[in-house]
């Protein structure tokens, strides 16, 4: 029997980013590869059976009665997140789940439990949306929330496509998208992952039980102005993309400001050329918005818009705006979360801000989270940690949880 | 006899950019050693004995009784420009000038001229800076403008240092730095180059003479803020260099506006790590300032340092600024003015805002320029234009100075 901390321990040296410090490990990328293959010799280990399905996810069966057919499987409970990062990201975000997936797998085991049903371990590719842009794309692509010409056309920011990406992979790009028979395996789905915000801090709480996921769109603005030499061009006789850029980056952030449980995020800013001596052609920015109210959000979305195209017509540019991703409030299924909160006595019942794959699945089969506190409050950073102790009451939590549920 | 825009339409294809447009020709990549390979080439078709010095640049020597030791060369006249392009810049700046170059010795062969003094038409390697970011960095390195020791610790975007990039191109980067002999060499130095801005437009003339460079520098501006979740963190619980940097780009364009004959631009904006759903923790800025009366400049830099130390605190964040390069107004030996202003009659002289080698030279040997029109009076960008009719004035101008000071 593993602990949490002694599975993460075992891939903490996979995909450190030495610049931005933490982990980097985009889908596909040689660290997310080395942790599948990591997942796939860890669930071997424990005699599951592991599988890759048509949109890259791996599954791990825990059959009844050495059974591997579909039949057998159908309305399995199943647990699991992902293993991709956001560039620069803590070492939780995702593996915690993965690893107290496994961990839970260990002490079901050592309880002697044979399942009435069968148990599987996910793992979902390309949660994090970093590297083609679409927040939890293996889960978006599984029950159609995305379509599969979409995202096979979905681009790296080196130009390659999602579909080169997955043919390099193994997978056929024409094979992706919507798989009924693989979302009929999930019975119920319960994914474990690290707080992200401060909530279980505030409740003096290590584990928390889902209640939802706010509202949660990301936009492209794309402000074209006239590109130019930096030294020549009079002040007045410029059409910088990258002024009006700031207008609106400020602009979101006084919006957002102002309406209450709204975020609004400019994380990633892309001048072109983006040369220290020249004056901008174009700059391309992304809007990440969440609120728990969707008309807000579409508000919100609204008024940024606006306030961008005044911006860029004062400087004598222009503004587009382009939806990339959207997903309403999610609430996560009563009856599941009643029997996580009837395992877990005492655990609080939390929303939040971030996107998960759990998110995406409610929308098909009964979804539920188990939260375990960070101290730290910060994610999507170094910063962002888990205390041993609080791993291992997360791994017997979700154990707990899967137990009444098998 | 060749013309110049047959000479720039052989290497029309060279180093095009599929995604900015225009041309990406940073110095010792691909396209940027396929034109030095076309210049050595072009060069020998003239019967001009070509060399690279130990800092990357290029002489071509037209000498005098075939003699080719360093005493015949001593006091040389000089012309030639740079081959290397800010990232998506046009086909003019840089290559017009040593198209020139090999067009006015045709012309000058043509005209049966046996020089009295060599003359060598040379070509200078990072000119924009858009690979380790100084720029006229063969210049600088030739005259001892920068120390060695920092050039040779100089990174590209990849990390790889300057003096890797020189040893993977043949020199040793131990030799890299002040040469006195091959600076000795130059006798008077005329540069060629595009106009990169409306004077010769306004004035309605194909060609200049440039009177001076206007000062220009450099900075780095740091911004450190807390990286963090998008959706998680709260907008009172943040400290966003985002936001702090759009205030400090709108104070740039600000302070810039107010201060007559300023030019300051934020042209590369790096938020790290980047990523759409994740709150940067620190964002990098590079901030190009010039001005005619450098103690302007120092003021604009310190008014700007200043609201940078203003907008990161009330941020909650902090800001550090770096100076990269500071080069101060540069007015071009009068001598060399009269006699290329003699040579092309009814050229009016013209200060501009770009700087060149020809500027950093300057500070050692008579140097001077002179320009041609750009009917776009963009440049920096795939807009950058030049005539056929005022190519072809400007070579012969270039020829008719030359031939007047052999």
């Amino acid at each position: 029997m593993e602990t949490v901390s002694s599975l993460l321990g075992s891939i903490s040296d996979v995909g450190r980013d030495g610049v931005r410090g933490g982990y980097s490990r985009p889908v596909f990328s040689t660290p997310e590869l080395d942790l599948r293959n990591w997942f796939q010799e860890q669930a071997g280990r424990r005699g599951l059976d592991v599988e890759t399905d048509r949109n890259g996810i791996l599954w791990a069966w825990w059959d009844v009665d050495g059974r591997h057919d579909d039949d057998s499987r159908r309305g399995a409970l199943v647990t699991g997140s992902h293993l991709d990062s956001v560039p620069g990201g803590g070492a939780f975000d995702g593996p915690l789940g993965v690893a107290s997936a496994l961990a839970a797998v260990d002490i079901l085991k050592e309880r002697g439990i044979q399942p009435q049903r069968a148990l599987a371990v996910a793992v979902f590719p390309e949660e994090e949306g970093s590297r083609f842009g679409v927040a939890c794309l293996g889960s978006r692509l599984l029950t159609g929330a995305i379509d599969a010409d979409t995202a096979r056309n979905l681009k790296d920011p080196n130009g390659t496509t999602f579909a080169e990406a997955a043919r390099a992979n193994g997978l056929d790009p024409e094979h992706l998208g919507r798989d009924g028979a693989a979302l009929a395996r999930i019975g119920d789905f319960i994914e474990l992952h690290v707080e992200q915000g401060r909530g279980l801090i505030d409740l003096d709480a290590p584990i928390g039980v889902g209640s939802s996921i706010i509202g949660h769109g990301r936009w492209k603005l794309t402000i074209t102005g006239q590109g130019n030499h930096a030294g020549t061009t009079l002040m007045e006789d410029r059409a910088d993309p990258m002024v009006a850029a700031a207008q609106v980056i400020l602009a979101i952030r006084k919006t957002a400001a102002a309406a209450p449980d709204a975020r609004a995020t400019v994380g990633r800013v892309q001048p072109i050329p983006g040369g220290t001596n020249v004056i901008a052609s174009r700059v391309e920015m992304w809007i990440d918005v969440r609120h728990p109210d969707d008309a807000t959000t579409a508000s919100l979305v609204e008024a940024v818009h606006g306030k961008a195209q005044k911006a860029a017509a004062f400087e004598g540019c222009t503004a587009t705006l382009a939806q990339e991703s959207l997903s309403g409030t999610v609430n996560f299924d009563t009856e599941l979360q009643r029997q996580l909160s009837a395992a877990v006595p005492g655990a609080p019942a939390l929303p939040t801000g971030a996107g998960h794959d759990a998110g995406i699945l409610a929308g098909h089969v009964p979804s539920g989270m188990l939260y375990v506190r960070n101290p730290t409050g910060i994610s999507h950073s170094p910063e962002e940690h888990v205390e041993d102790d609080d791993a291992n009451l997360g791994a017997t939590a979700l154990a707990d949880a899967l137990e009444r549920l098998l």
